[in-house]
């Protein structure tokens, strides 16, 4: 029996450039952490290898041994089959198809792994120490060049039959409405994200509306999302439009999400959100425009907490669940 | 050590008029059941008498006695607290304001009593012995005056923060769009229920529309969802107008349930299931027109198979959840 019984936690987010691996104690308190180049185009096999190398090294800088590690977290971005630890294909990923990578990972260390979609560990971080922590029941909307989820329900993240749930940029709130990249139309994505937010304004420009953006338009030869909020910010009547169109379309989708999983709180993160309280304030008023009025809803909706470091905590959380 | 050694498990499906109460053995075989007028207006106490003695009886009419039941599943209508048991209010059951029926029951019966969401219960049943049946991932959707619902995932209903999840009827496929009962604009209830697809056709037929239907109008004072239905299968040019409406806002949320939770299979019930496969086709026909073109979806868009029956036989499945 050892007197310093520890036990450690490895959180992998695994990005299409760079890879964070953080070691965490059981109070999910960051221990170590690092950040390494992912190196995708030297395929799974070294990749997996680098993984494997760094959490040694991290395990060893919090002191501890690899007998300690109680289990290893690894977030992947694209589709998988989560139960089997596969990550099947991945846009940023190139090289990894049919990739059993937890079991990869497992093999080099010893130690068992899981495999999360990384909005799923990104959600799930926000849950167990972030924006969303004691909310039993909590959505996750990732506000970013797509849109994407995460649901907690009783606790537990939501994977769906296909590990495909919580799609929430590509639930519809207007039938027949705009086209989206994914072939639907009148999802929230096709309004909302940051990407179709910028391509509302370069259309409304293009069709001859004057605005403050123009000039920026004109001078970048494109526009970013944050153009948008800061000239709408700034008091822009047509930068003013298309945000009012983005709050409202989130404003919606928080609705629907209401009155599917009935969370306690919506918690939003990704790049967008740094167009702040002026964005927060948007959704929350459109919102309480468009829920119904049987019945007062106190659905708290907020900010994520954790900014880009809640793939790696909800990893490290989410080793804290596999069955030993 | 009984030699027949039993376990029972009640089901009570507590409605406006009647209260349909059943004996299953675990394997949820039905041994006994029976129907019985719920007398609401005699209020809580009479009514959790009436449901007692009723156990007892078919109980007995099952060959068993009640130390044999190992739990009552009880299904109510309305907004409740289901992890205390207590009804809040329910607009069929004017007299149950904060009745804690489940400690009623229990407390007359000497066994172990659980709540459930009466939309809920009839989910479940069909989930454990009927349309859904073997998909862990479900999502069922009651059609009738107005639409509810029921979420299963890994093999177990969802609640929501407040027990008010999987109000699927009360979702925004249309922003801004037809007015609801409930104050919200656009949900899939303020045009695909029983009563909106004919306060639709009335609507048209007031406008002036030339139909089958306005003779039925004439002569009745009113018109049902069965007529719509019946006269769109005889070509009706305004009744199939105002069915492919229903079925395609029904497509386009089995769309939205299917980015939600991901089911395998989406089970519609209620009493415009009625319309069979007429209907059946047309909302899996939007379903494949308006689901997204990323990756084929093979999700199976059914019809409920245990009719009235589900509610009671969910809650006796539920009985079989409650801890010991």
């Amino acid at each position: 029996m050892r007197i310093d019984m520890r036990k450690l936690f490895i959180g992998v987010d695994l990005g299409g450039t760079n890879t964070k691996i953080g070691c965490f104690n059981s109070d999910m308190k960051l221990l170590a952490n690092t950040s390494v180049p992912t190196q995708a185009d030297m395929g799974p096999e070294f990749v997996a290898n680098i993984i494997a190398e760094t959490i040694l090294q991290i395990v060893k800088q919090s002191g501890g041994s690899m007998e300690d590690v109680q289990g290893i977290g690894i977030g992947a971005p694209g589709p998988a089959d989560l139960k089997r630890g596969i990550i099947l294909a991945a846009p940023n990923l190139p090289m990894f198809r049919n990739v059993p990578l937890s079991m990869m990972i497992s093999n080099r260390t010893g130690r068992p792994a899981i495999l999360e979609n990384d909005a799923n560990a990104a959600c799930y971080g926000e849950y167990v120490i972030g924006a969303g922590r004691g909310a039993d029941e909590m959505v996750f909307v990732t506000l970013g060049t797509g849109i994407g989820g995460g649901i907690v329900t009783k606790g537990r993240l939501i994977h769906g039959f296909g590990d495909n749930a919580a799609e929430l940029g590509h639930t519809v709130i207007q039938m027949d409405g705009r086209l989206c990249t994914c072939g639907q139309k009148g999802c929230v994505e096709a309004y909302a994200s940051a990407n179709q937010t910028v391509n509302r304004a370069v259309e409304a420009l293009e069709a001859g509306k004057t605005s403050s953006l123009s000039a920026i338009y004109r001078d970048k030869g494109r526009l970013t999302s944050k153009d948008v909020y800061e000239q709408a910010a700034a008091g822009d009547t047509l930068a003013k439009e298309i945000t009012e169109v983005t709050a409202k379309v989130l404003g919606v989708l928080c609705v629907n999400v209401l009155h599917f999983t009935e969370p306690q709180k919506i918690v939003f993160a990704g790049g967008m959100i740094a167009a702040g309280d002026f964005l927060l304030s948007r959704i929350r008023h459109y919102f309480n425009q468009y829920i119904w009025t049987l019945k007062p809803e106190n659905i708290e909706i907020c900010f994520a907490t954790l900014g880009e470091h809640a793939g790696m905590i909800g990893c490290a959380a989410l080793a804290k669940t596999i069955p030993h």
